[in-house]
């Protein structure tokens, strides 16, 4: 089953995907796509993000494999939902677009063996999580204004549940610039897969319901610029749509 | 005013201060210091912290002083109340207290300037942001491991509030264990101040109610082990109690 966050008709909602398609809220009514505006399909408290979870990216920025998860957090003020448009600042030369696999955890978790990981999975979903490298002194500190920018990190639209995922770790991923492919990859390819990463996290912080693993991006980032429209999507989970805007030219309403 | 979060009578509570030093809940009964459960003063959704950011603490790990706030964000899991033990792991040599002043933001802020940046404090707390040294492999990427452990963080027992502080810049910083003074210092030697701090972060992200900023810690730094009791005290804001134990034989009950 898909689940979303959307606000229609004047309140916040717990949505579904009906089979062809549409938006349906708990009391029956549906939407189409753009009839509603989606949010984040997942109110996490604590937000992990993977640096070089990928050896094919690791390379093609001339790093080695990290030998432990690189990993950062990330605050909720960057979250936006689908058909969202993102602020890129009008001084940078490199915002780049990351592709990547959401895994969104299921209920509180300490200590968790790699073999038993995938019981504290609640579903999977689509981020964008997007990296200014303007601003970045050292890829092992990514500085806050590289990652943690308001409207940073698009999500959505839908989070799937677990159990209709076969195999999470061989799914393909792709990002589409004004309908061109710019990226392509497949999850089999993350150095640390998720029940790596659920053990590794869970090893010295208790996670709780709706936190999200934002799983690293595979080769193949490249820029983005105002009036883009940039679709990331990953097989099976879903195909989330954003646009670039200018920071000078945004409108907050 | 001083306000304080504490479970008492099988509920939690915003609770206050009497004159007297006990703890009052809204329905009019009070209870000793130790008579309650401390929780985290405030409940944050983003939690800032600052590494090197008092000169005398940077030299003394023998970096220069950085240029720009270098910042980092920890997650809800570290967050334990006054009176509360902080696990230590069994195998690491070097966990340091590091006493700190906790910034706690009054409303929404976004691009606030920083003449007028004391408009976004709700109050002030003490935060005890405990490192654990033997996990840092890059002073500029502090591993999750070495600041984002569960109950690695004691805050509190008070939020006091902003105007109760005439001069939140000039306040000394004192930490003991087991009764002897072990670091002092004073938010003057801050290299970033509040109103530079908030500046700073509101210019690419919305800080929201309730979200902390933890200011650093001044110079002075040493180890714990099981069985200490560490007292951090900020002049006028409060004084934080804390006991580390063996996390092999913690109760989590």
């Amino acid at each position: 089953m898909k689940h979303a966050i959307v606000a229609a008709g004047g309140a916040v909602h717990q949505a579904s995907a009906t089979d062809d398609g549409r938006v349906q809220l708990p009391d029956g009514r549906t939407f189409t796509e753009t009839e509603v505006t989606w949010l984040s399909p997942v109110e996490p408290r604590t937000i992990f993000a993977l640096g070089l979870n990928y050896a094919d990216h690791a390379s093609e920025l001339s790093f080695q494999a990290p030998k432990e998860p690189l990993a950062f957090l990330k605050g909720p003020n960057t979250l936006i939902g689908h058909n969202a448009s993102t602020k890129r600042p009008e001084e940078v030369e490199l915002m780049h677009y990351e592709c990547e696999l959401g895994v969104v955890i299921g209920k509180e978790a300490k200590d968790v063996a790699k073999e038993n990981a995938y019981e504290y999975v609640k579903g999977y979903t689509v981020a964008n999580d997007y990296a200014i490298r303007d601003y970045l002194e050292n890829y092992y500190r990514p500085n806050l204004r590289v990652k943690n920018r308001d409207t940073c990190t698009p999500i959505g639209p839908w989070l799937v549940d677990r159990d209709d995922i076969k195999d999470p770790m061989n799914l393909s991923i792709r990002t589409q610039i004004n309908g061109k492919t710019v990226q392509e990859g497949s999850t089999k390819d993350m150095i640390f897969d998720v029940s790596d990463l659920i053990a590794y996290f869970s090893s010295f912080m208790t996670l709780n319901e709706n936190d999200i693993i934002l799983t690293g991006t595979p080769k193949g980032t490249t820029g983005v610029h105002p009036g883009d429209e940039v679709i990331t999507e990953i097989e099976s989970i879903g195909s989330l749509r954003n646009y670039i805007a200018s920071d000078q030219t945004f409108q907050k309403a």
